[in-house]
């Protein structure tokens, strides 16, 4: 993969200089262009030591408007990401719709490195790649033009980069001996990349390999590959939206049918028993506090089924510096110029901590399906997203708890008429909600596929009848302190 | 994901003899539409034991128009299967555009069984999906229209049926030891092909959950499910083509400047080496015959670079049984009928043999590609499903040998003259050889493109200077003995 970037490509100072004005014009206007396009760009600065990276990356800073761009180098993580599972940072570094960020240092560095002195195994950097492969794919399906170029140098070019770097005063504190030592790994590195690149190379977002022994040809070459990918882009006509009305349900018989409404408890026994589960709450999210886990409690469910209350019942329960309470209503102008898992990914708790979320990502597969909010490939394709997305979750040691609060019709039409009595509850009823009302069929089809597809061994869905709010309370509570107890264990 | 399955869906034999009639008519319907559209169908039929797939597989048999349609059931390898690469056996099965295949037992059955069984461990399963996916994925880029049913019993049910099954001196034979063996596995079971499911539902081709305690609900759901995803498909209006004009060449030099084709050899030498060579490569064949290895030669080249003449002097060395060589040119109907690798599948060598390729799957990046037979997100795509097949090739103990054979532009015309002058030549030549040097540009550009994303380490390009037939043929000789020397050390 790397034959075609050691034949001496160059470009002379007096070509370089004829081709830049025609350069940094069209990459200017292209990124004018983007700013008003729906989509934002990812580039990826990866190579052999020693190729120019840094400097290629500051040139690109030199010719691009600055202001709606972003680098981001990663190194080690830091405090703030070690809390964290391991893509959070790269997560919360995405650009948005209309912006550009280089990432120097990225998701692949950790891979290849712990390859290459083999802290891993092929197994493992299999599944490193294979993770790489759904992040950037969810990253495109999603509609971001990802750019990943590499910049190569063979042996011999990077020992005399290396040497003439070292033969100066000026620049010997640049080589230090773990380059050294790296250098002559360099066989062994470029064995790890073939099969990296040849594992991650595809049709959305091929590896771009660039010769990198001639620092002219370098920079203009990374510079063109960016701008011609980002103007095919701008010129692709938008695929059109094909609004497609939700097949008929042929089956309106659902998991929701099977649950017992009636179940209630009465007021004394309720009485006794939420002390009781709180105070087993309490001591359980102190142990995880110690053990330096964290916890995630989602609240999903019909209208008026209860979920404010039930939350209240937990948070009751705990210490109010150890949760949040992530309440999940219309995106903002930024959430939505990004991934519709990144308003998720930014409130992810720290360790120890909990994180409570009334109404979740689940929205993606409820309302905006039944709703026709997103288009239905979009959709579609979430229930994969979401499994991947709280698999990276458990996977991190982050507890999982999901509910499904579930009410009768009937018993929803009662709590929406008393709140229109209550003035202080007036503010939580509008027309909407009525007509909502009118869809419970297609609603209770996508819970069906939600269970369906996401309810999990690792993440299971848990189904609360809520007629009885008592009931659901306490189930809820007991539900959080059972799996809490079998995770702390 | 099985909860949904387990809620007691059933179907009297009323109501499914009122809808019966009106489901056979869309099935038929949909099927004879089917066979105008451009797409094959692929069902998989999953699940737990005693769950039915098999009388669900004879009711598709029954419902469906079995002329356009055709069942699989895997085992073990047979004798031919044991032959060649894993999936060789699935990509010989795949339908052609406008027909149905069945799959009851497929790629999915291994990984499982061997999983439950802890033949496996997770890593290794995990990889096992990973190949999955991509798999699936290249089934469904190329337009594959992939159906999911997974087939669901709870434990109780299983048991019940198999003690039915037991209990009646006709059907006893139907439960075996290992039978019971299964079953006493059934939660690990569930418990792997949660993760499997997870792992591979996607918004292409999620898996179908199917409660399958009533067999009229089983029967009926699965062809429901199998009916509206192809009538959703065939209502789905055709993507429009675009044609892209391709990017005008921004660096003409290309890694076939670097090659010196002034590399002769005289004849004298010639005739000197060939014949010592000829006699090692075929030791070296029967070595690879002894050792149950097999061999792909691959050959490309510009336009009279000489292929044909060094794949003879290969020939010429080895014995008549052991050998095939596989010309390539434009697809037969049925070929184009299926996805474009299909038709290098189906020659694949078994253990021992040597399949060469005059021309090959590489058509796809350059005839294909310059020539905009195929559209620029198929041939962007298939460097990926190139890389991947070579490594299903490599990774079974095939041994490839990739040539691109290149000769100036000037030696062509020369090489092209001299055809029209020679009889026995003449068919060899046409007006369109000559309007394709008005290309060369564009195809060094796609030669470019093809070494840098599919030169990789375990399959690697040799470039030949072909100026010089005598040169070319030694060089090509001396590259394969080289390699199956190392290989069969």
């Amino acid at each position: 993969m790397f034959e075609t970037a050691e034949i001496g490509k160059k470009l002379s100072k007096a070509e370089f200089d004829a081709a830049l004005p025609g350069l940094r014009t069209d990459l200017l206007k292209a990124q004018v262009r983007l700013e008003k396009a729906h989509f934002p760009v990812i580039v990826l600065i990866n190579g052999a030591d020693s190729a120019g990276k840094g400097d290629t990356l500051n040139r690109l800073y030199e010719w691009l408007d600055a202001r709606y761009l972003t680098t981001f180098a990663y190194a080690e993580p830091n405090e703030e990401e070690r809390q964290r599972p391991e893509y959070w940072r790269y997560w919360m570094a995405l650009p948005r719709a209309g912006r550009i960020a280089l990432f120097y240092g990225n998701w692949y560095t950790h891979p290849i490195v712990d390859r290459v002195y083999r802290r891993i195994g092929d197994g493992e950097l299999a599944l490193a790649l294979s993770k790489i492969n759904s992040f950037e794919r969810t990253l495109t399906d999603s509609g971001a033009l990802l750019i990943k170029l590499w910049f190569h140098v063979s042996k011999k070019e990077q020992r005399r980069r290396m040497e003439r770097l070292q033969g100066s005063k000026s620049t010997r504190w640049r080589v230090s001996a773990v380059d050294w030592k790296q250098h002559e790994q360099y066989e062994r590195f470029i064995n790890v990349c073939d099969g990296v690149l040849r594992e991650t190379s595809n049709g959305e977002s091929p590896w771009h390999v660039i010769e990198s022994t001639d620092d002219h040809y370098r920079d203009m070459s990374a510079a063109r590959v960016i701008q011609s990918a980002l103007q095919a882009r701008l010129e692709q006509p938008a695929p059109p939206h094909l609004p497609k009305p939700e097949a008929p349900i042929s089956d309106p018989h659902t998991i929701l049918d099977t649950l017992d409404l009636s179940k209630s408890i009465d007021k004394k026994d309720y009485e006794e028993r939420i002390p009781l589960l709180q105070g087993r709450l309490n001591k359980l999210a102190r142990r995880l506090s110690k053990k330096k886990r964290s916890a995630i409690f989602v609240f999903e469910g019909s209208d008026a089924a209860g979920k404010g209350g039930a939350i209240r019942r937990i948070a009751g329960a705990l210490d109010a510096r150890q949760y949040t309470i992530i309440p999940i209503a219309a995106p903002s102008e930024e959430e939505r110029d990004h991934h519709y898992l990144w308003r998720f990914w930014r409130h992810l708790p720290r360790r120890g901590r909990i994180t409570i979320y009334d109404r979740s990502w689940y929205g993606r597969v409820l309302v905006e399906r039944v709703e026709g909010f997103s288009a239905e490939v979009d959709w579609r394709r979430s229930y994969k997203e979401i499994n991947d997305f709280e698999q990276e979750l458990t996977g991190d040691g982050i507890i999982l708890v999901k509910f499904w609060l579930h009410i009768s019709s009937e018993e929803q039409l009662k709590r929406f008429q008393a709140r229109e009595t209550e003035p202080w509850k007036q503010h939580k009823i509008g027309p909407e909600d009525y007509r909502n009302r009118e869809k419970t069929p297609q609603y209770e089809a996508a819970v069906e596929t939600m269970i369906e597809q996401c309810s999990t061994r690792h993440a299971p869905f848990t189904l609360v009848e809520a007629n009885d709010k008592r009931h659901a309370r306490v189930k809820v509570l007991e539900t959080i302190c059972e799996r809490l107890e079998a995770e702390l264990r």
